[in-house]
């Protein structure tokens, strides 16, 4: 029985608890049925999720699903960032508008996991099922699925010589037609889409009077973009007369003759655009809900609104992604760079005159989700050339002032002076980073401390100490490794395919030493026929074998072709040595072994045991000292022993 | 004027301050006066720094402040670590019970670094004041500096081919000697110390009786071991016979005649052991509060607990470092490892049998905090050594499935739970890591999930997605690399100077096929005279040099001594196609201005716009066109630009 204070906390909890549950009632209001009190505008309003047992950074970020602030971002699951990109549609080369939306995207992934530790699971798809790849075919007379695969590999390609990070998880359309046709047909029987023609469509009306879905949560205003809406159904497709509504799009198209097509129930066809993102998600996030969906700006409508009706209309749930995010687009002389406008520079071309770090920089020095004016012409690139060489060339002033090793000077107040810099600079890189991932302010925070520290090291007055300029270096390493400006292990500016690790170094020493000595003795040997030459060349040759190359943890062996080893010669050694030692422990056990066995039982103790014992019974073991007194029992017990092993390694 | 209402909030915000004043109050006791009323075992009592504002990850550590169980960490101040650890004496060699301390001290500052993302600034003391080095310096007849720069030399060393990264910042004693002085006078001042004899010794009554602090708040029990207080004070020290306690330790040590010594009001001395990390951590963090203050589990008491109260005596305050971590010992055959037992592998004589990853493991397979049992014998490494050869074979592995690159295969249900699995790993390493370090577990996961990797690839009906195995890897080579068992940018088993680079690669091929060549050629020219074969050498050479080595990206100049020159070809090459193209826009204008230079007046508007106007006036400027009409206003402003412009060029 409950006494009246514990009823009085008793009912306080139970008014705690209901208001957590008329919180998530909201959130998830249509199970409850609480949702037809609710009104569009209700349900179109966005909330953050719960930050228990959530790893919080304080990481801020604009979400077009909140228009007018950005918003703090919390996880749905601890650490977890589940993220889903849309990817290219593969039937053309990839351009520098490509190059801006995927390295933007690579950066802000890059940031998340590798500086603020979260674990990011990143799904890219290949929409490579479109009316746009179609008409590419048929022009051509290829193949559908080789146009297709074709433009996936040049995408991918383009990528990796961008320095973007493969996804963690790729899905390809034409692998989840099956999956799509069941995700349709879910749809339909929730009664948010009707067959019409062998077609299938997304029934806005029904989905936006339902009392639990908000249609256009992206872009309220473009509700009624009929271009835009029909500019995202594709070129082939017929629009069915029976359309309920001219907003209405398609989530199945039914295919023509000369079109590719798959089964399905209501005939053979295709999927829609936006279908395949709302299907593939679910089937890589299985528990429907996922915390980003990002891609380029022009696809927040009709695109990300449509696929969040869709998969609103499959989960029957007014919430599933938790944040979209959107790359600003890149002009080029104030218009978008497309395709079709025909004002694009392709990324092979960009690479042919910038390299990575530079067009990674270009990018950089703009916030992801702000429209970038590009100049493609001589001065286009200018300023960011000129980011590259003084962060180039601070760096090379740096590792001159690392070459000279030093035990540390005392830190006068000029070192603690620059120390607070330096922990300034850290907090207020953190603070640019939460801040909607401001790369340009991260920019503009190191130029300004790489010019003070320029500053000073010019001044002969001053030095700077060894472990300063060491924990500098680390630190603008790290940052300007995770965005890609710096790669694991190489120096500012050196790419890994030049680097200048010291083994390289003494590699090539080594290989231009003998070709100047070969060159030489070549050009002597042209005029006479001396063989002093020949021997010290070939001295110089087993020296290479002998000493230099294991000298650098190499071992080259000798045969018609000459075989080389990659494996440290250090831990070669090491290994070597510990089975000597182990080798050397076992002969000596097969000695003392092969001592047992060649003496006669009746001689064992006394040899093993010189001057202790005296007799010994029939089984060999002392009954008394060697000056006749009996031995003890435990001493009798520790021959037992000996007597036991003796017999065991006689087995 | 308040109403009522405003009255009653304001009450209930005075009442919330007052608390937040009482809780401040207890904290900065002293300054208030409170503390009088609190016991020895309240001013004891360890309480954790404000979260708010703060970085808070959720790591949990052992502090030794806090006796029972392990606390949050939260920082001092946002998401600053300010640490302090004690650091060698400098008078003989490193040794394996000194790797345990500093090589655990670097991965737990790693981790926080790296991993968990805190900004960690990390200060390192040497102590090159001190009995043992005074001792050996008039035992070799050497300078008492010479003897320390030596060791401090070798430690550096020894640290650095331990993969141990060096401090933010390094304080010598010898550098400090003054600040000590300093340091000293005000802890007398504030009547906690007194002279005696040439010395100045800490009065431990005067402290505790003072109402404002406990002494050895680390080890209280611990407060009598007169043993471990005089081993502490230096086996040269006189201990004078007016000392007010026998518990009182030496803050300034009188010096004898052939014993070196500096200036003080008490007299030619030296700084105590105790002293010298109180003071140099009061000159770097000049706020006094730091987070973390660490040393081997030796030094907790006398060292620590007189490193405390020497700072509260100074600060005059009850809290000085947040959190003390204190690192185990290394054990062998049960006793702890040390100079003075003579059972010490150095680390160096290591070095020579195990390599440094190897090192690094046995000691990661332990908890930072905890005893570690070494077997310095043949057996005493393999369960090391073993674990280094399973991640070595798995990572050889996983490379292979990456060399051999594909377009995504379809995620199956298999992918998906593998996917799951290598999920929950990374939340159950994060999970390990956070519960004080757990290093030990971090390995046990990652080598389950390596064993389930690899029976899943044993598997010939499965296959593992190439983004997967990247994910893995690149996770895992994260993880690792926070551990240091994996450089940056090198395989896993590969030292930095054994990197198998691409192109260090090729250039060892390069190398190998000159070598080849100069052989065979050299071996033939011993026997016969023929000039073909020099002339092909000779052409291998160029063409290593016009050909191989650009394709590498390094420029091979051919003067008498062959300079390399190291930056990528492909940058110089875009520089040089950009110098091209603005020279090339230079010559354009050049030329035209050439052209118009050769212009008379009269005739460069004809010569200009052909057929197009007709007469001109005074100023060369036309008034009609061809046919006679008038030319427009517009226009005729337009040709006055144009004339503007030739004439700016004229100039």
């Amino acid at each position: 029985m409950l006494n009246f204070k514990t009823a009085l906390s008793f009912k306080y909890i139970n008014r705690v608890n209901l208001n957590v549950l008329v919180k998530d009632s909201i959130r998830s209001s249509s199970k409850l049925g609480w949702s037809h009190m609710a009104t569009e505008s209700d349900l179109r309003d966005w909330k953050p999720p719960s930050k228990q047992n959530k790893f919080v950074t304080g990481l801020r970020l604009r979400n077009s699903l909140k228009h007018s602030e950005n918003v703090e971002f919390v996880p749905e699951e601890g650490r977890k960032v589940k993220w889903y990109t849309c990817g290219p549609t593969v039937y053309d080369v990839a351009h520098m508008g490509h190059a801006r939306t995927y390295i933007a995207c690579d950066t802000i992934r890059s940031i998340m996991q590798n500086y603020l530790n979260y674990d990011v699971f990143f799904v890219e798809n290949i929409t490579d099922i479109d009316d746009k790849i179609i008409q590419r075919a048929l022009k051509e007379g290829k193949e559908f699925s080789d146009v297709s695969s074709h433009w996936e590999r040049e995408f991918w390609s383009d990528m990796l010589s961008l320095g973007v990070s493969l996804p963690d998880c790729i899905t390809r359309v034409s692998d989840y037609v099956e999956e799509i046709v069941e995700f349709i047909e879910r749809i339909v029987s929730n009664g948010y889409a009707y067959e019409s023609e062998g077609s299938v469509y997304f029934d806005i009306e029904a989905f936006r009077s339902s009392g639990k879905h908000a249609y256009a949560k992206l872009e309220p205003n473009s509700f009624n973009d009929l271009n835009r809406i029909l500019d995202a159904e594709g070129s082939l497709t017929e629009v069915s007369a029976n359309k309920r509504s001219k907003s209405d799009f398609a989530l199945w198209k039914r295919s023509k003759e000369n079109e590719p097509s798959w089964d399905s129930p209501w005939g053979p066809g295709r999927p829609g655009w936006h279908i395949e993102c709302s299907a593939m998600s679910s089937c890589i996030f299985e528990k429907g809900v996922f915390d980003i969906h990002s891609g380029g700006i022009d696809l927040r409508f009709p695109h990300h609104d449509n696929e969040i009706a869709q998969s609103e209309a499959y989960f029957d749930s007014n919430r599933w992604v938790n944040y979209f995010i959107h790359f600003g687009h890149l002009h080029i002389k104030g218009l978008k760079m497309s395709k079709s406008l025909k004002n694009f520079v392709s990324i092979k071309e960009m690479l042919s005159r910038y390299n990575r770090r530079q067009i990674r920089l270009l990018f950089l020095n703009a916030r992801y989700d702000s429209t970038l004016n590009f100049n493609y012409d001589a001065e286009g690139m200018d300023e960011t050339v000129k980011i590259d060489d003084e962060l180039y060339n601070f760096f090379s002033r740096l590792n001159s002032r690392l070459s000279k090793p030093e035990l540390e000077q005392k830190w006068s107040e000029e070192h603690l002076e620059l120390s607070r810099m330096f922990e300034r600079l850290k907090t207020e890189v953190h603070e640019a980073i939460l801040d909607n991932f401001d790369t340009p302010e991260v920019l503009s925070l190191i130029r300004k401390f790489v010019t003070h520290v320029n500053t000073f090291m010019s001044d002969v007055t001053k030095t700077v100490n060894y472990t300063q300029a060491l924990s500098f270096k680390e630190y603008l390493y790290r940052i300007l490794g995770v965005f890609k400006l710096v790669e694991p292990g190489c120096e500012y500016g050196v790419d890994k395919e030049v680097s200048t690790s010291e083994n390289e170094k003494k590699l090539l020493e080594e290989l231009v030493n003998l070709r100047q000595k070969t060159r030489v003795f070549a050009q002597a040997a042209l005029k006479s026929n001396s063989t002093e030459e020949a021997k010290s060349i070939l001295k110089h040759c087993d020296h290479i074998r002998d000493v230099s190359l294991p000298n650098m943890g190499i071992i080259l062996e000798d045969d018609g072709s000459s075989v080389v080893k990659y494996k440290s010669l250090h831990d070669q050694e090491l290994e070597r040595l510990r089975k000597e030692e182990k080798k050397k422990q076992r002969e000596q056990l097969e000695r003392e072994r092969l001592e047992i066995l060649s003496t006669p039982p009746e001689e064992y103790i006394h040899k093993s045991f010189p001057n202790k014992f005296g007799k010994l019974d029939e089984q060999y073991l002392p009954v008394e000292y060697i000056d006749g007194t009996p031995i003890s029992k435990s001493e009798r017990k520790s021959m037992e022993k000996v007597n036991e092993k003796v017999t065991l390694w006689f087995s």
